[in-house]
């Protein structure tokens, strides 16, 4: 396991589930569909969540917190992320073991806003493509005037964690003999069949990214 | 449509999508399996995922970020809380117009610590009660000692508003005839068939409130 990038990184309730790796995080971003985005606002703390993309080494934020934090960043604003991804249902014996499993990331930057055309644009594409990749390109292009309409933050993806819970639950010694089911139920974000625009135009087939959507990585 | 109870909670981007009735608000956050809390940690904004649940006008929260938010914590702390609940894609002819449908519920407030025996207790099955509805009565009782060792703070449900997308996509008049699927995908949190613990005593069937688990209210 690799060491906490900083201090506030570190994970100090149960640091076994503690995971520092690049790579997981980066599963973990990527699989995750929104993140919640945190900053202060007249001195006090505002969550607010929204669509993001990994590219590289960099997390774009897509939309309404851009707009609400426009309002406090002037040359950078401080931000806390979270992505979290529940897995299941851990059933325990004990009242007091139930949990979840989960997978989460927890991001501390500088968010910036992104003025470069090239990167807004790139930025853009990338957030389509972590929704649903494949559209960008069956999509009607994006022009000048909406990207320009449009606001993204950057955050450099630096110091971050992650903290995974997986597994069975985990019961005291004496309670194995309790006379109550134990065990885990799976839960996953599904998808349902494609519900047509009822003013689509007459013969254009559902893409086969859609029936087949799984965020699952 | 009710008035925003203070002026961060008014909705100013995309207004048409507010929703500060406070039943609307209750049916997201009892759906919701988690929440996010922002809270302010040495000048720094922090956001942590857990475990939420509802009892009446008050929102506990369980675990971690208590135990952090406690360092921070002295006659209350103030916070910012997001529980969103994602209800489908949205796909449109333009890149721009893509979109999710979503419930989402933002709550400010001041979080104390829950130290009065009786409210915790409470507390802690309305958070068991909240993630499988009917576990509380078929688990091993929680001791005095587990509930002392348990962090739960709450957070008066008052200054809070909602916001919520449903619908198909909204493009432009131009790209009706743009010749690309359109429509939407519904997702949701789905449970799949539950795995018993291998050290499970042999012959406690799997309840109904597992087999037929269904967060969807």
């Amino acid at each position: 396991m690799a060491d906490a990038p900083s201090d506030r990184t570190t994970i100090r309730r149960l640091p076994e589930r503690a995971v520092y790796d690049r790579h997981a995080v980066d599963v973990i971003l990527d699989e995750a569909l929104i993140c919640q985005v945190g900053f202060i606002e007249d001195g006090a703390p505002v969550v607010i969540p929204t669509i993001h993309a990994r590219v590289d080494d960099v997390l774009y934020l897509h939309g309404s917190p851009a707009s609400r934090m426009l309002r406090a960043m002037k040359h950078g604003l401080e931000v806390s992320i979270n992505a979290t991804i529940v897995d299941g249902l851990v059933v325990a014996r004990a009242a007091f073991h139930n949990s979840l499993n989960y997978r989460s990331v927890v991001l501390f930057g500088t968010a910036r806003v992104v003025d470069d055309p090239d990167e807004k644009r790139a930025a853009m594409k990338a957030v389509t493509e972590h929704v649903i990749p494949g559209r960008w390109a069956d999509s009607r292009p994006m022009t000048d005037k909406e990207a320009k309409g449009t606001l993204i933050a950057a955050i450099a993806i630096d110091e971050v964690s992650a903290k995974v819970r997986a597994g069975g639950p985990k019961d005291d010694d004496g309670d194995y003999s309790y006379p109550t089911w134990a065990g885990t139920v799976p839960l996953g974000l599904r998808a349902g069949d494609p519900i047509p625009d009822p003013l689509l135009t007459v013969g254009v087939p559902v893409p086969d990214y859609l029936t087949g959507y799984d965020r699952t990585m």
